[in-house]
Formats: C-alpha cells, structure tokens, sequence
C-alpha cells in the first residue's frame, strides 16, 4: 500500500502521536481557569503558540489556532476585509486559490464586494506585475498562495508582497501547503495554513495577523484565541500541531531533495512510458512531493480505482471524480488538460521502491482505461458542406474528446469538425487536445443545444 | 486533588482516549476520497454520526460535527435566522443562555433583528408562558438551553418547545450541559451540543437540524458536513466524542443519583457549616454533578485562590474573577448574590471522600478571605441629616456590601444607609444582601460620582 495524497491529508507524524498522546492528559481543563489544572492547560498553549511562531517567523501574539486551515482562511480573509472596510471592498485572489479562499471571495462579492482574479500561465504561475496592476485606490486585501495544492507550483510570493506593501495592501498567504518545508519568504500580513497537511493532527489550523494589520473579527463575539477564533481551545491537538510542525521542519534539508528527486523521476518517467500524457505545473518551482499530469483519453475516477486496485491513494482533478462534473478550477484557469488527471503528493518518508512500482504500474494502468473506453457508443457522424459534425450531447469527457481523435483524420488537411457537446470538460479538454495534437482550435460557439467545438485539421 | 470544573470541561473519558488512539491510525485521511484510506475514514465518520444520532434521538443526516459547542451554537441559530429570513428577524432567548448564544443574539441585534429576553425566577427558571408571550408573527427563532452551565437549574425544555412547534416557531436547545445525561425531551427542531462536557475530547461540537427545518448555512461555501460546518473533519476526535457520549450514557443510571446525592450533601452542609451563604439555583430541577453557592462579604477569586490551594479546582461567577469585573449574567438575571460565588461541577467519578473533604475545608477558606477583607480601608461614613452616608467609591466587590454591614447597626430602626459605589456589581450584591439580611431596599438612584444605593434598616 502507498499512500501519494499527502496534499490533501498526511498521515500523522510520529511527534504529533506522542505530543497528542502526553497531552491528553495536562491539556483537556479550561486555560482561562485559575486552577492547576487550567493552569498546566495554559502553558502547554503558550508553549504550542511560541513554538509555531517560532516556525512561521512571527511573534506568538500575532498567532492564533483556528479549528482547521479552511476556517483561517475564512477568518482571515473575513476579518482583514472588514477591517479595511473604510478603504474599500475591493479583492484580489488568484484564480487556483484553494477553494476556501475563492469561496470567500464569492461570499464577499455576494455581499457587494469587487473582486479580480489574477490569471496564471500554463504552469499555475502568476505574473507578479499582474497583482500590481489590479491594486487599487479602494483594494482592501489581496490574497495568494505560496504554492498550489493540485499542482505543486510556487507562487512568487515575496514579489507579490513588496508589491501590495508599496500600495499600502495587506497580502494573506495561504501557506497550507508549504508551511511544513520552511517559512514564507518575503513581507505579508496575514497567514493561513493547517496542520494535517504537515502531519499534524485534523482539527487545528493557524491564522498569521501581522501587527498593524487592520483587522476585525466577524461573527459572534468570543474572547477565546484574542477574539479571533471561538470555541474552546482543542490544546492536545494544537499541542501536536506544534510539536509536528518542528519535527517536519527538522527534517525537511533531507526529505525535501530526496522527494523532488522522487517526483522529478514521475515527471520524467510518466511521458517516456505512458502515450499522450502531459506533465503540468511548473518544473521548477514547484512543491518538493507534488507532480501532476493528466491523460488523453482516460476518464479520472476509473484510472483512481485501477490504482487503488493496485495499492496506490492519488487524487484527480479530472471533471470524471467530481460530484459536481466540472473539472478543476486550477487546471481549467491553467487551460491544461483536465482529462485523466492524476496527482501523487508524496508525504514525508515515501518510500523509493513505492515510486518506481507506481511507475511501472501506471502504463498498464492508463491502458486498461482506455481499453475499456476504446469503443465508446457510436456518435451520429454527418458532414454539412464542409465540416465533418460529432454530436457527443449528453456524453461525459472524456468521450468527446475520444470521439473528436477518432475522426480528425477522415477529414483533409484544412477540413473542420465540428464537435457538439454540453459537458463543461470539453470546453478545457477540446482546447488542450488540439494543443498537445498540433491542431488548430478555432474556437465555439453557442448551438441548439449545448456548445459547438470547431477545430481545424492543420497536420 | 479534586477537580470539580465539569461544567467547563470534563476530564477525557477512559473511552475517548481509546477510541481517539485507535482512529489516528484509521481516520486522518479525506473521508471524501474513493481510495482506501479515504473509505475507512469515511466508515468511521459514518459509524460516529449514526451513534450520535442515536443517543441524540434524530436520524443520522440531521447531525452534523461541528468543531466546537460554541461552533455548534453560533451556525445553529445563524442558519436557523437566515433560513426563516422572510418569516422576520425576531429571535427569542433566555437571560441565562451560554454566552455563545448571547452573543449570537447582540450580533443579529446590530445587524438590525430584534431579540426578546426571557427573565428567569430567583431559581434560574423561565417560564413556559413567558416564552409563547414572547411569539410573534415575524419570530424566526426561539433559544433555549437544556439545563444553566452556571446553577444547574434544568429548563422545561418540552413545555417550550410545544409553544414553539404551535407556533410554527423552530426551537434550538443548548443541550451542551445535559446531553451526557439523556436525551432532550420534547419537540424540539435544533440542538446543540459539546463533546468535552461529558469528557468527550475538545475539537468537538454538535449540531443537529430537523428535516424540514429551513436552514441556511452562513459564510463561504464549504461542502463538508451537509455544507453547515466548513473544513476538515477531525475524524479522530469524532469518533472518540461519539463513542464517549455512549459510555457516558451507559453510566449515566448509576452516576447521576450517586452524584445528585453528593452536590444535595454541598446544597444543604455549606449554609449550616459556613455563615451568610445562599446556595442558588433549583433545589430539584437540576443536574446532577452542579451545586453553586455565594458567600456574603467574599471575594470570589481570593476564595477561589484558598481552595485551589487545598486541591481543590471549582469555578466562579463573581465579578471579581472576571476580566471585565462585571458579574456573571447568570447571576444577574436571578437577582442573586454573586460575590464568593462558587460553583461545584462534579465531574462523573467525583470520590464522596473529596466531597467530604471539600465540606471540611469549605468553612475555613471563607473565613480566611473574610478575615483577610475584614479591616477595609477606612470609608467616609458622614451623616446626612437622618441618612447615613458610605463613599465606597473606587472600591470593588465585596467592599461596598462590607462596608454597609458595618454600619448598619449604627443607625435606628427605620434609619437609612446610602451606599456610594461606582462597582457594577453593587447593584446585584445589595439588593441581595437586603434580602439575605430582612432589610429593606429603597432603590437606587444617579449620584455625582457612580449611583447611589438606598437601604432602610428594619431589624
């Protein structure tokens, strides 16, 4: 069994274990209590506070702990917007935030609020002038994160930083991701990140509120975490979230380069044994555990549970394993494939031998898909006048983009399809196939039913 | 030592610990993931929630896992108020509801709702009738708490809840004190609850919704928990919450009365071994682990300082061990003493041998922090014509009170004693000293500095 989701959830660390366990015992009363017990409660969160501050590169009362890193996120962004209300209620967010801080971002333009999403290239990386230029008179937070979850790519966030400072910005970095391999570089404000990410225990995240920051906590008042974060304080868990935190951080000289050669042998590796494959994020700067590639022609929910079969946990982001058919906000703002999509997040400790069997199991893997999906149901095909029409309505990706490769050779050099689909996917995937194919996508538009894909055979 | 503090938190139960150890292993993965670490921690999610459920007494998708009570209080009465937004914007609580709910309510008051407080009898009960006076036509939302964290006085939850359903009125019940215990009878529509009250680990809240109740989730879109509580589940602790509330249940028969029996031996012991002391709350509608007493002439921390010191860990309402010297609103809403006041909250397990110690102790304490106040600064004491005059000005609690015991003596049967005082707390202490004491209170009325406090000796 090889678990490669460490993105979405690390198994617990063996500090966290042993911190969680001890303090079971000591840090269960009330810290706010005059007794020992709240007393004995009160020093193991002071010393949990000093020493995740001690990690982020903050003071402990800038710190506090929220009950997950999607609530600090919310916190955050909730709280520095308010805060900053008298300057205006503008927002900036990239486009591949995590959902947490794009759902905020939607609540706040519910409620009035103006938001720019800053576009990412096709490795997921922004454009430091891009935030520049969207800073405003009226802008009361920009927010990025210091690396993607589904991709791996950092973000230039120490750029981005002395930008907003320039403009008088608060910048809050979702560092969810990265925490655990160092601190964020550069001058933000606000910083959010969760401990499970780093083998800490579910239930604890951390929230970063730099002095000065203008900030103004929402909701009902309570005066648990500096009034920042209510309910009463979990301190085995935050105990443990602390305690992992130094441990990865003691570790990460030596497992960071061990895991980015891992990942660099998958990036290599991947396209040379599996056909029509493409690699995304960026090859550099990128998160030590993290690669991701996507397949032609491969529904995502069926290539997870072949590898599931074969003992390996990896995620997707392919339309095919959402609940919502759509596919990934981060590849779709990417504008890569979103197909057969196929994350490994190696955590901490992921064994060699583990990563060369997935290697060697992957191909015949992608093949068994693709097999199954090779005949897929026959399309009513037609030409009118000039241009070959594949009407692949009410079929899911990737069946259209299957379809469109079957037929793009029965028409000549010059010649046009014209596939018709109402799946979301195929607006991404149409687009990318034509890019990794060397033929021209000539764009859509809207048809009786659904939307017509035109593409041009050029090769 | 002897903790009596279950009412903040009770100590982690035998079977917490050990489900909590055994999930580490099982629940750290994405429940919503299709791998095989994600499917066992969607087993155990689901296993917790249907025994919460069942010894809630509701179907397992009304309940949802919250991160804390406070959590569960906070997006139970915003999801409720929202979802009946077009019915109105009047809310219904009581004066004695945890201060989660409280707050919920200031914070719907400032954003334009209305709020009605029910007031409660000298016991800390409400009145049925007083709350179906209180519905209205543009009523979205009554509040009601199972049984006060502070007095242990059990509400008639099911009288309120019928009013309520009759109504059309949805009744959220704080069950956070009780749910160890049994069950919430009545009609009730929403619930709330904590899992470290009944030794459940911290992280832990619970929020139930009955179906048909209109409910809209507040804040960013998160699609965890139904979309009513965002961020990852801490499956872990849920599992140990869930499977300490059955534990605690299975007990409850064998330890409520040999508790009730215990906190009834404080209830009647502590007036007869320590003079000027009124036990507060119902003598018979009450938990069983909760006796809350206030001394005359005491000031709460400095007793709660004595008895910490002879190992015993108990908490307080009094101004004087609060951070914003104000006394607890429980207190004030039954018109109570609050200085020295002290509550007992035996956690289940709580030995007769510490009960028995803690009565021996209890006289000597109170006698130690009255001699210690016994010498108070000299006040001003100057006849007024036929009012005697005290400037307690600039004096906390219990000075003021002290200081008027003193003199009360010095002037004739009908005579008056006018009290200066700018402590908030005067005027919940004298009026109740009055009663304690047969003396009449004539009122209150605005001085040149603080208010002043009218007594009429009548004894």
């Amino acid at each position: 069994m090889a678990y490669f989701d460490a993105a979405s959830a690390a198994p617990l660390h063996p500090i966290a274990r042993q911190a969680l366990q001890a303090s079971l015992d000591e840090g269960w009363a009330d810290p706010a209590r005059l007794y020992r017990e709240g007393r004995r409660a009160r020093v193991l969160l002071d010393a949990a506070r000093e020493a995740a501050a001690e990690a982020v590169g903050c003071r402990p009362d800038e710190l506090i702990f929220t009950s997950s890193g999607t609530r600090a996120v919310h916190t955050g962004i909730a709280g520095a917007l308010a805060g900053r209300r008298r300057v205006g209620r503008h927002l900036i967010v990239s486009a591949v935030e995590h959902s947490s801080a794009l759902h905020s971002a939607e609540l706040h333009e519910s409620a009035g609020g103006t938001v720019t999403q800053i576009a990412v290239d096709r490795t997921g990386l922004v454009e430091p002038s891009a935030y520049a230029a969207a800073l405003r008179a009226d802008t009361a937070l920009a927010c990025l994160q210091s690396a993607n979850h589904e991709v791996g790519t950092e973000q230039p966030v120490a750029e981005v930083a002395e930008a907003c400072r320039a403009a008088g910005v608060p910048l809050l970095v979702d560092a969810a991701q990265s925490l655990g391999w160092g601190p964020v570089e550069g001058d933000w404000s606000l910083l959010a990140a969760s401990a499970h990410k780093w083998g800490g225990p579910s239930g604890v995240g951390l929230l970063v509120v730099r002095k000065g920051v203008r900030f103004a906590p929402q909701g009902p008042v309570d005066e648990r975490e500096s009034g920042r974060a209510p309910g009463f304080e979990n301190i085995p868990a935050i105990v443990a979230a602390a305690a992992s935190l130094r441990a990865v951080r003691a570790e990460a000289a030596e497992e960071a380069p061990r895991l980015r050669e891992l990942t660099e042998r998958i990036r290599v590796r991947v396209p040379q044994a599996v056909p029509d494959v493409e690699v995304v994020g960026d090859p550099v700067r990128r998160l030590p555990g993290v690669v991701t590639f996507s397949c032609l022609y491969v529904d995502g929910e069926a290539l997870l549970h072949e590898l599931d079969r074969e003992g390996f946990s990896v995620s997707s982001g392919s339309s095919c394993t959402s609940s919502t058919l759509t596919p990934s906000h981060v590849l779709r703002a990417m504008g890569v494939l979103s197909e057969g999509n196929v994350r490994v997040s190696l955590p901490p400790g992921a064994a060699e031998e583990d990563v060369e069997r997935f290697l060697t199991v992957l191909p015949g893997a992608v093949a068994a898909v693709r097999e199954k999906l090779g005949a897929p149901v026959a399309s009513e095909v037609a030409r009118e006048e000039d241009v070959l029409v594949v009407d692949s309505l009410g079929k899911r990706c990737p069946i259209p983009v299957i379809e469109l490769a079957k037929v793009i050779g029965d028409v000549p050099v010059g010649g046009l399809v014209r596939v018709l689909s109402d799946d979301e996917a195929a607006r991404l995937d149409i687009p990318a196939w034509c890019e990794m194919r060397g033929q021209e996508y000539v764009g859509e538009e809207p048809a009786d039913k659904g939307t017509a894909y035109l593409i041009r055979r050029v090769s």
